[in-house]
């Protein structure tokens, strides 16, 4: 058995269950507590906050804890719907904007989002109901044929005075391709500072995708919003979400309401053992990134070169272009010498776990994401993903590209 | 040290920590992937639902995982407040109901709910908010001073035609006095065949705090929804919510959109080690409650025997009353011989960890609880909360009241 799908999710690095461990048998408390007990799990948490906001170079108080990265994409854009509403009616703050259709229609402006084609679905499906329940309008701008992204022009055109957010993935699931993230958010800002506009665009990333596998600075993206996915690097199944200095810079607005917990803006009892895990897989990200990139692209690279190899004009990759980078541990390629459609090559090679596209969706139609990127319906049906991770070894690639070849030889 | 603080939360049972251990080991697929990893993943999902659903008497299906007790209150509470408008708007289906206040006013009627005043504040919280936006009115209904309960008759006197909710959590986080959940289930279905409603009455507990210390059965409940928390019964940091029969029974919509996990319920990549806990702490509560019970029950009696003839008359027990049930674990006692209130006998009697009240409150006032089961203020400021465990032993109690009466007595 050979894992290749390191994009679906990773294992938990051993440090990781270590602190989970440890965190389990010590740090129980109710970090609410003023007591003993508490003030351990208490400290636990600033730990983890620190080493989270360390890994995108945010400040400790910027980090709040969510139950994960779908969690955090539905909080961001709810709270842009709020934003854009605040000033409509001072009692109207939970969240949800004004949810009146007809309201919406008659009598005030709609928010508008700007979005790429290629979004997870925690993205799309939320700005996707915004628009069916007439609660804001969407442009969904689509990535270019030739480079996978979406282009910086298309974006800023996009733009309307009612806009209110923009959020495009920081690197896409699927085809690895990584969103020029840092040159939208500076030109969104330029464009409002020429026009003289006082009014601002809420800027968000998933970086779901690319933490752990390039270097991820809030900094240098420029966003006020930025959603963490902890399974995706080694880390257990929680998130965060980055916001720039709550509530004094960026609005912050919270989904649920209860004990006060992370400030009011996200209340629940903490998680610890799993904060513990995701600040364990953080400060592994800043120590070692450099190492992990190039492992995983030295593997990679080779994955493709023997694919290649071995398939020769038989195996297309998606989502390599010269336009535009990738992540480093992310292979795309599709089968075209064959008939069998994706998901029958890997029942036919059970050695070789990988999949045909985001874990949460169907295999029984080609990926909308390769579809979106104007991939041929019958190249996007032979399509796998293949992820590497840190552990994969030239030697694991040698034995699925030899499955793979066996499985596909069978067939023709 | 002794740990009397199981209210707040409880350590995890070693079977939980060794659930969740192997789990992280072993199922770290992604219970989505198809392949074997993820099928390894998802047979632990399968498996700890049952185990979670067996626990209140429900069926597997009825079992939906969540972050927590404060996500599950409040996407219960949004459920009703949608299910209300749902026929207004078909196109309004975000689980946030009219958000609008002056369309609330205006033209249709807003919906009702009932609850008690001594709720946890993640379901007290959400329905001041919804109160303060206008989306609902909600009547408090004060419990007695003579049993801590809510009068059954007090419940169905607040019925309206736009009531759309009861929500009376089963057991009390400070004074452990049990609610009169299924008198008030019953009395509340009763009156609306009486009345010939078709309209229907959801109907929801909190059973946070009673889940693992008394049965908790949702056929003899009578609830449509109820609230499971892990951490207080030996479990990790995550939750869960009963729905009966959802979606053909029971109305539900989701809060949060996304990958499709819980059947588009509750969307995000499931917290397989967390939840693996979950079912393993359930399963403990299906095999051993009795004598959890018991065990509980003898160590807080004998605790309350103790302080009587340590402290005399200068002990009152809030919340121990002949006409209601208390939880086995749960004594609610205040200090009246002395000028110092909780928190500072507390801070003298360090060796203590016990609480002042619910861990997510400031400690400079008097508890709300206390307050409005009509404890006098005075009273209320010198009130601990002690609550023991499955591994509390007379011995732990001996040395906590020497500790407090030592405390005390240096005071005097």
């Amino acid at each position: 058995m050979v894992y290749l799908d390191y994009n679906a999710t990773t294992p938990l690095a051993p440090e990781v269950i270590e602190a989970i461990k440890d965190s389990l048998h010590v740090a129980w408390g109710n970090p609410s507590s003023s007591h003993e007990a508490g003030v351990k799990a208490k400290s636990v948490i600033v730990t983890a906050r620190k080493h989270v906001a360390s890994m995108i170079g945010a400040k400790p108080s910027d980090i709040i804890f969510t139950s994960g990265g779908t969690e955090g994409n539905n909080w961001i854009l709810r709270m842009a719907l709020q934003y854009f509403h605040q000033g409509d009616n001072s009692e109207n703050t939970n969240g949800c904007g004004d949810m009146n259709p007809q309201n919406q229609s008659k009598s005030r402006p709609r928010p508008h989002f700007i979005t790429s084609n290629v979004e997870h679905d925690s993205v799309k499906l939320v700005l996707e109901q915004f628009e069916a329940q007439g609660l804001a309008d969407v442009t969904f701008v689509p990535v270019s044929q030739s480079s996978g992204c979406v282009a910086v022009e298309d974006v800023l055109s996009a733009i309307r005075p009612t806009t209110v957010m923009v959020t495009i993935m920081l690197a896409n699931n699927e085809s690895g391709v990584i969103q020029p993230v840092p040159e939208i958010c500076r030109s969104v800002k330029k464009l409002k500072r020429q026009a003289g506009e006082t009014s601002r665009i809420l800027l968000h990333t998933d970086a779901a995708q690319a933490l752990g596998k390039i270097p991820v600075d809030v900094q240098d993206l420029g966003v006020d919003y930025l959603t963490i996915v902890g399974h995706k690097f080694y880390a257990p199944r929680i998130g965060a979400i980055f916001a720039r200095d709550p509530s004094e810079g960026t609005p912050i607005f919270p989904l649920l309401y209860g004990g006060g917990q992370e400030r009011n803006f996200r209340p629940g009892t903490e998680n610890t053992p799993m904060i513990a895990g995701l600040g364990k897989a953080a400060e592994l990200v800043c120590l070692h990134l450099e190492e992990y990139q190039q492992h995983m692209r030295k593997v990679r690279d080779y994955l493709e070169t023997k694919l290649k190899e071995v398939f020769g004009d038989a195996v297309l990759f998606n989502g390599r272009f010269e336009l535009s980078e990738r992540l480093p541990n992310t292979c795309n390629v599709s089968f075209t010498g064959t008939k069998l459609r994706g998901h029958e090559i890997l029942s036919r090679a059970p050695g070789v776990l990988a999949s045909v596209g985001a874990a949460c969706h169907a295999q029984d139609r080609p990926s909308h994401i390769l579809l979106s990127m104007g991939v041929d319906e019958s190249v996007a049906w032979r399509a796998l993903r293949v992820s590497v991770g840190r552990e994969t070894t030239t030697k694991d690639v040698d034995s699925a590209v030899a499955e793979l070849s066996a499985a596909l030889t069978t067939d023709a």
